[in-house]
C-alpha cells in the first residue's frame, strides 16, 4: 500500500525541513471576500453558517485550490467556534462580536468544555469530506486559536479595536483570568485533535493578540497554554506517522519572538515586521518559518511586489524549512490576479535552485 | 547669571546619560481624561478648542505638574495641529477624523507650509507662558509627529482603525507619497524649532505607526525623514547650550529597533514590549532611555503594579540615562492614585541606589 501523495507534498516536506522540489506556499485566509466565488456564496449564507454547513465551508475551502494554485488547503473556519462551542454567544457583523463577554468567575465556571464531536461535528464532516474531495497531492490545515488570543476576544466582546480587558483581569483577578485560560486550553486541544482525526495533517494555532504583550506577560499569560495544548496533541496523536505538523503563529514583532521558540511547535510563521533571516537566527535551524510577505505588498504594482517577494525568499536563504505566507491574513480588497501571480512567481524561482 | 535650575534637572540630566538623585518619571499624556481636573475644562472646550487656546493649553499642560510630581511638563497639544496648518481640515469625535484625506498628487501639491509662527502661534504662545509659570526646576517638552505617522493619518481620514493608504501611496505612487512626506518634514522640523526658541528644552518626535512597516519600508518611508527633521533642528538650533533634547518614540516591537538608533535622536522611548535591557544591547550605551511600563500596568492592584515598575527598573540597569515613563499614552481610565503612588515610588526607590 502506498501512502497518501499528500504526505510527500512540498508543503508538509517543508514543514518537516526536508528538501523540496519548489517552495510551497498558501495564505493566511486564502478563503475570502477578494474572491468573487467566495462572494458569490456568501450572498446567500452568513458568514456564521458558512462555518456551519459542511456544503458550504468544503465548497469555500476549494476555491482557492482551483483558483490559485496553493499547495495547501486551509479548513475554512473562525477560531471563535469553539467558544460558541462553549456557550459563549459570539456573532459577526461582520467582525466578531460577543454581546456578553467573559468578566465574572461565575462566568468562567459556567463555560463547558464538551467534546469537539458533539459540540462542532460540522467542522469535523467538513474535514472528512475535504481529505476526499481534495486533490491527493494537497495537505488539508486545521486550525484554532491560542488560549491567550481566544481569552483577549471572550473578555472583550469585539468592536475592533485593540482587546485590553484580559489584561486587566490578569492584573486584577489572575485565579479567573487562569481559570479562563486553563479551560480555553482544554478545548482547543481537543479541537485540533479532532481534526486531526477528521483528517487534517497540520494544525495552525492563531495567537494574534500575542502582540499585545510584553515578555513576561507573554511567558505568564500566553506561551505556557500554548505549550501545553501542543503537547496535548502531541500525546493524543502520537500514533500517526507521520506526526502531524503544528504551526504556531505569534502575531508580534520581534520582542517575544525568543520565548516563541519555547512554544515546541515543529513551525513558527512569522509576522511580516520580522525579517525571516533574523528569525532564522533567533529561533535556530531545528523550526521550519513560515511567511511572512506583508499583506499589502499584495495591492502594489507587479514590479513592486515581486521585490518584495524576492526579499523575503532571499531572507529565508537556500534551505530546507521555508513555507511561503503572508505575514498576517490576505487583506479584503487584495487583487486576485496578483495573488495569483505570485503563486506562479515563488513556484517557478524556486524550482530553479 | 547662574543658568536655569531646569537645565539642571533630573529630566534633561538623564538625557544627556549624566549622574542623578533619583530617575525621573513621567508620562506620555499625562494631561488627559483620568484626571478630574482635565475633565472639568473638557466640559467647556472642545479638543481643538483647548489645543488652541493658550489659557487652556498651558492651565491643562500644569494639572500633572501639580497632581502628580512628575518631573517634566509636556505641551498640550496634538500632532495633528500641523496637519490643520498646512490645509487639511481636521475634527476629533473623539478620535481624528480627516473628511477629505490626501490621496492625490494634487492634494499634495496643495499643501502649505507656512511659517508656524503665523499659522500655529497659540502653540508657542502656550510654551512661552509655560516656560515663565512652571516651576523653575520643571523642564518643558515640546513635540511633533513623524513625518511616516503624520502621513498615515492625513492619507487614512481617521477611524479609529490602522491606517493602510499610505503604504498603498508609496506602493503604487512613491513620487507623490515622497513628496508628501518631504513637506511634513520641512513643516514639523520649523515647528519643532519653533517650539525650543519659544521655552521647549526637549522635542519628542511621535512615530506611532512605525509598527505598520517592515524593516525595509521602514528605512524607506520614515527612517530617513525622521534623520532629516533631526538634522533641522540641531543646525538651526545650534547656539543653544545645552543643546536641545531630540527624543524619539517609533512604537513597534523590537524589530526595527536596530534601525531606530540611526535617526540620531539623543533618546529613545521604547515600546512596553521590547525589554530595556534588549533595547540598551541593541541601541548602545550612547543613547538615553526612555519608558516602558506596560500602561495596563496602572490598572493592576498596587502590589502587582509595582512588580512591574520593578521589571522596568531592573531592567533599566543601575547607570545613567533612563527616564522613566510608559511604552505608550495614559489610558483614559486609568486610576490617579496608582500614577501618583508610582510616580513617588520611583523617585524613592531610585534615590536610595
Amino acid at each position: 500500500m502506498t501512502s497518501p501523495a499528500y504526505l510527500d507534498s512540498p508543503f508538509l516536506r517543508a514543514c518537516r525541513r526536508e528538501t523540496v522540489a519548489h517552495t510551497p506556499i498558501w495564505f493566511m485566509r486564502q478563503a475570502g471576500r477578494y474572491m468573487p466565488e467566495y462572494r458569490a456564496i456568501k450572498e446567500r449564507a452568513t458568514f456564521l453558517e458558512m462555518c456551519r454547513t459542511p456544503d458550504l465551508a468544503v465548497e469555500v475551502t476549494l476555491q482557492p485550490i482551483r483558483a490559485l494554485g496553493v499547495d495547501a488547503a486551509i479548513l475554512f473556519s473562525d477560531i471563535l467556534i469553539t467558544l460558541a462551542a462553549m456557550g459563549v454567544t459570539v456573532d459577526f457583523n461582520p467582525g466578531p462580536h460577543i454581546p456578553d463577554p467573559i468578566r465574572t468567575r461565575a462566568q468562567v465556571d459556567a463555560l463547558r468544555t464538551p467534546k469537539p464531536e458533539e459540540s462542532v461535528p460540522f467542522v469535523l464532516e467538513a474535514l472528512r469530506r475535504l481529505r476526499k474531495e481534495l486533490p491527493a497531492h494537497i495537505p488539508l490545515i486545521g486550525f484554532c486559536g491560542a488560549p491567550w488570543t481566544l481569552a483577549c476576544y471572550a473578555t472583550e466582546g469585539g468592536g475592533g479595536k485593540e482587546p485590553v480587558r484580559m489584561k486587566r483581569l490578569c492584573y486584577e483577578d489572575p485565579t479567573t483570568a487562569a481559570l479562563l485560560l486553563d479551560k480555553l486550553t482544554d478545548m482547543n486541544a481537543a479541537y485540533l485533535v479532532a481534526q486531526i482525526e477528521a483528517g487534517a495533517q497540520a494544525v495552525q494555532i492563531f495567537d494574534t493578540w500575542a502582540q499585545l504583550l510584553h515578555v513576561a506577560d507573554y511567558d505568564r499569560w500566553a506561551l505556557p497554554y500554548v505549550e501545553r495544548m501542543i503537547k496535548k496533541v502531541r500525546e493524543a496523536t502520537a500514533a500517526h506517522s507521520p506526526a502531524p505538523v503544528i504551526i504556531y503563529f505569534a502575531r508580534e514583532s520581534g520582542a517575544l519572538l525568543p520565548h516563541v521558540a519555547h512554544a515546541t511547535a515543529d513551525v513558527v510563521s512569522v509576522d511580516w515586521r520580522v525579517p525571516l533571516d533574523t528569525a532564522r537566527r533567533v529561533l535556530g535551524g531545528a523550526i521550519a518559518l513560515q511567511g511572512n510577505l506583508d499583506p499589502w505588498a499584495l495591492f502594489a504594482p507587479w514590479d513592486e511586489l515581486r521585490r518584495h517577494a524576492d526579499e523575503v525568499l532571499v531572507r529565508a536563504g537556500n534551505q530546507p524549512g521555508h513555507i511561503f505566507n503572508l505575514g498576517h491574513g490576505i487583506l479584503q480588497e487584495t487583487p486576485v490576479d496578483n495573488v495569483r501571480r505570485l503563486v506562479e512567481y515563488v513556484h517557478e524561482r524556486t524550482a530553479a535552485r
